[in-house]
C-alpha cells in the first residue's frame, strides 16, 4: 500500500477502505507519511468529501493513533458535552456541574479559544490556580473521587488529530465537514466518553453559518458516535448573537456561576436547562427530557450544582473563594457603558463581530499561543427582539487599553442593527 | 500576503492574481513556503483548474525562479521542438539536425524517460562519449559556434519546476493540464527558445489519451507561449502505436540516423518532414509549409542534415564513428524474431504495452534514477492497417536476459490485435 495511491483514489472521488484510511493515519502519526502527503490528502477530502463510513474510520483511526482511555472500571457511564464553538458560549461551565450534581460522572477535555470563538480552558483559567493540564492518571483519579473533571486535551490522546489539525490550519483545509467531524469525535472517543451530547452552533458567530451545513455536521458526528458504539445526540442551537449577556473570560465565568445560583439571562438559562436535560437522558439518568429538566432545576434550587462546581475548582487547584465571591475577579481598568444611539427593536447583534472585537480587547487570540487578558470583554444588555429607547444602556465594554476600547466601541456598535418594526426574538434551538 | 490565503482562494475556485502566483512560487523556491503548503496548493489546481492567464503566470513565475537564458545576443531566433512523450518517439534526433541544416539555430534541453515513455537524453547516450550535461556557458558557446545543441536540462533553469515536479509525483498531482502545461512551458521559456513547436501526443501510449484532453493541453501551451511573447505552434499527433519501427535506445538512434540518410518507415518519415516544416515556418525560415517541406527534403537529399548531426555528436564529445557506421552500436545478446500467430489486418499495436515491455527489458526506467540498458528493445514490423500472413515476422526482440525476453514476447504479442476485415491505417496527425 502506498500513500500516493490513497491520495489518488480520493482525488478521483472513490471511497476509501478502512484499511487504507488506517494505513494513512498510522503512517502519518509515526512519520512514515510526510506532511506534504497528508496536506494533499486533506485537500482531496476537503474538495471531494467522505462518506459517513469513511469519516467514522478516519475518526477511529485518529482516536487509536494514541492511548484510548477505558474508564469503564472507574465509572459506569462517562458523559461529555461538546460545543462546536461560538461567542459567549460558557455552557460547559454551568452544565457540567449540573450534570455531575444529578449523579452522572463528567470527564471532559476542552479546548482553547481561537479567533472570534472562545475556549472553556481560557475561561476557567480566570480562576487563580485552576489547572487545565491534568495528567491522564490525575484525570482518572479525580473522575473516580469527585465525579467531575474539566481539563485540557491530554497530549497522548489522538496525537494524529493534533498533528493533522496543525497542518489543516496552514493548508486551507479547516472548513471540511468530514475533517471537522472526525477531529471532534476522535477526541471524544479517545477520552473515553460513552455518552455524548453535541451542541452544534449555527449562525453568524459559528463555524457553520447555515442550518444545512450544521445539520450535515451534526448528523455525521451522530453517525460516527453510533458506529463507534457511543450514545450520541446532537442539538442545533443559535449562534447569530452571543449566548447570554457576557463575552470575555472572567465575565463569562461570573455569568456561569450566577446561573448555578439561579440567576441568568433567559436565553442562557433556557439553553443550559435544555442541554442538561439531554445529557441526563443520553447518560441514562433521566427517562425523558421532562424528568431531566426537573432534575436540572432541582440541582440549581438546592445548591448541589454550585457545590459540585466548588468541588471541581478545588480539586483542580483553583481558588474557590472566587466562586463564593465573584467580585474578587480582577476588574478591567476601564468600564464604559455604551448607550443606544437610537430607539427601535434590536434586529441583530452580530456574534462574529462581537467575538472579533473581544480579540481586539485581548480576550481572545488572533493566533495560537497568543497571551490573553482574562478581565476584558463585553456585557450585552439587549438581545435580538428587545425594544430599546435611545440613550438606554446597550452594552458595556471592559477594557485595559483606551485605544482598544475606542476601537471595540465602534466595532460593537456596528454589530448592532435596529428596526422600526417589531422583530421576533431568535430561537434558541433549531432541532 | 499569506500562502494559506492563496491556497484557500484557489480551493474556493477563485482566479488568482499574477502577484499571488508569483508570491507563492517565489516563496516555494526559496523555502519560505514549505512542501506541505505547495502540495496542498497543487491539489487545489489539480481539482479546481486554472485559467490560461493563471497558467501563464505560473509558467512565467517558474521560469523566473532561476536564470532565464537570453540568447538574443548570440542568435536571432532559437527554435525548440517539444514532444509530450510517447513510445518510439525519436523525432528530435532527426528533426533538430534537419532544422539546423536549414539554417535555424537549435538549442534544446531534453529530458530522460520515465515509465513507458522514452527520453531523448537516454537515447543519445547510446553514442559512446555523448555528453548531456553541458553547462550554460557551453550551451551558449556551442549554439553560437555550431548552431545546434541537444543536452539535458540545466540545473539552474526553472528550479521551482524541478522541486514542484518531485512533489507532484508523490502527492497525486501529476495529471493536471495546467500543471503539465506550465511545467513544460516554463522550461522552454527559461531555456531561451523564441519559437516553439509542440508535438502533443494523443492515444494509448501518450499521457493524454483522448483528443479532447490533448487539444486542451495544446491550446493552453500555445496560449502560454503567446502570452510569454514566444512564437508557438502545437501539433496533435498519434501515439496509439509506436512511432516508426523501433523502441529502445540505440535502436531508435539508428532509425533516426537512417532517416537522415533518407531511409525510414513511412510514418516516421512523414512525421519528421511535417514537424520540420512547421519548425521552419514558425522560426521564420520558410514562408509556408510547402517551402518548409521542400527545404526539409533537400537537407536530407544533400546530406547536410546528417552532417549537422555529425557536428552535434562531435561537439558534445560523442564518438562520431557510430553515426558513420551504426553497426558499431552494441547489439543485445539475444535477438528473436516473433512471427504472426495468425493472418489478418493489424488493428492495434498498443503503444503503452510495448513501452511497458521495453521497461521490462531494461530499455526504460520503472522509477527515477534506475539504470538503463541501451541495447535492448523492439523492432515493430507491422503497423495498424498492415495485412499480415500467419508465420510472417511480426516484431523482433532485442534482449540481454532470457527470462525478460520471454516475458516481453508474451506482453508484446498481447499488444497486437488482428482483424479479419480491412483496417484503416492510423492518421499521423489530428490537427
Amino acid at each position: 500500500m502506498r500513500a500516493v495511491d490513497i491520495i489518488i483514489k480520493k482525488r478521483d472521488k472513490q471511497e476509501l477502505t478502512s484499511r487504507e484510511i488506517g494505513f494513512f493515519i498510522k503512517g502519518f502519526t509515526n512519520g512514515d507519511i510526510p506532511d506534504y502527503q497528508a496536506s494533499s490528502f486533506a485537500m482531496t477530502i476537503m474538495l471531494n468529501g467522505m462518506t459517513s463510513r469513511e469519516t467514522t474510520d478516519l475518526a477511529l483511526a485518529m482516536a487509536h493513533s494514541g492511548q484510548v482511555l477505558d474508564l469503564s472500571k472507574i465509572v459506569d457511564v462517562v458523559v461529555d458535552k461538546h460545543s462546536s464553538g461560538g461567542v459567549g458560549d460558557k455552557t460547559s461551565i454551568s452544565v457540567m456541574p449540573m450534570v455531575a450534581a444529578c449523579g452522572l460522572p463528567v470527564g471532559k477535555m476542552s479546548g482553547r479559544g481561537l479567533g472570534f470563538s472562545g475556549g472553556t480552558l481560557d475561561k476557567l483559567e480566570s480562576i487563580p490556580g485552576y489547572r487545565v493540564d491534568l495528567t491522564t492518571d490525575e484525570f482518572k483519579q479525580q473522575l473516580k473521587d469527585k465525579g467531575i473533571v474539566l481539563t485540557g486535551q491530554s497530549l497522548d490522546l489522538a496525537p494524529a488529530d493534533g498533528k493533522m489539525y496543525a497542518l489543516r490550519d496552514v493548508t486551507g483545509t479547516v472548513p471540511s465537514t468530514p475533517l471537522i467531524a472526525s477531529s471532534i469525535m476522535c477526541k471524544k472517543i479517545a477520552a473515553g466518553a460513552t455518552a455524548i451530547v453535541l451542541d452544534v452552533k449555527v449562525g453568524l458567530g459559528a463555524f457553520m453559518e447555515t442550518l444545512d451545513e450544521a445539520r450535515k455536521l451534526a448528523s455525521l458526528m451522530v453517525d460516527i458516535g453510533h458506529l463507534a458504539g457511543r450514545k450520541t445526540v446532537a442539538l442545533l442551537s443559535d449562534m447569530n448573537q452571543p449566548l447570554g449577556s457576557t463575552v470575555g473570560n472572567s465575565l463569562e465565568v461570573i455569568e456561569a456561576v450566577e446561573l448555578l445560583r439561579g440567576h441568568a439571562p433567559a436565553d442562557y438559562w433556557e439553553h443550559c436547562l435544555h442541554v442538561t436535560s439531554h445529557v441526563l437522558v443520553v447518560g441514562g439518568r433521566a427517562k425523558d427530557l421532562a424528568e431531566g429538566r426537573a432534575m436540572a432545576e432541582k440541582c440549581i434550587a438546592d445548591g448541589s450544582a454550585l457545590e459540585k462546581f466548588r468541588v471541581l475548582v478545588q480539586a483542580q487547584g483553583g481558588d474557590v473563594s472566587y466562586v463564593d465571591d465573584t467580585s474578587k475577579f480582577e476588574r478591567a481598568k476601564y468600564v464604559e457603558v455604551v448607550n443606544a444611539p437610537r430607539s427601535g427593536f434590536i434586529s441583530q447583534v452580530h456574534a462574529r463581530i462581537v467575538g472579533e472585537a473581544s480579540v481586539v480587547l485581548g480576550a481572545g487570540r488572533a493566533k495560537k499561543g497568543d497571551p490573553i487578558d482574562h478581565a476584558v470583554g463585553f456585557i450585552i444588555h439587549k438581545k435580538v427582539g428587545d425594544k430599546v429607547e435611545a440613550g438606554e444602556p446597550l452594552f458595556e465594554i471592559h477594557a485595559n487599553d483606551e485605544a482598544k476600547l475606542a476601537e471595540a466601541r465602534s466595532v460593537v456598535l456596528s454589530a448592532h442593527d435596529f428596526s422600526n418594526k417589531f422583530v421576533s426574538p431568535l430561537p434558541l434551538f433549531y432541532e
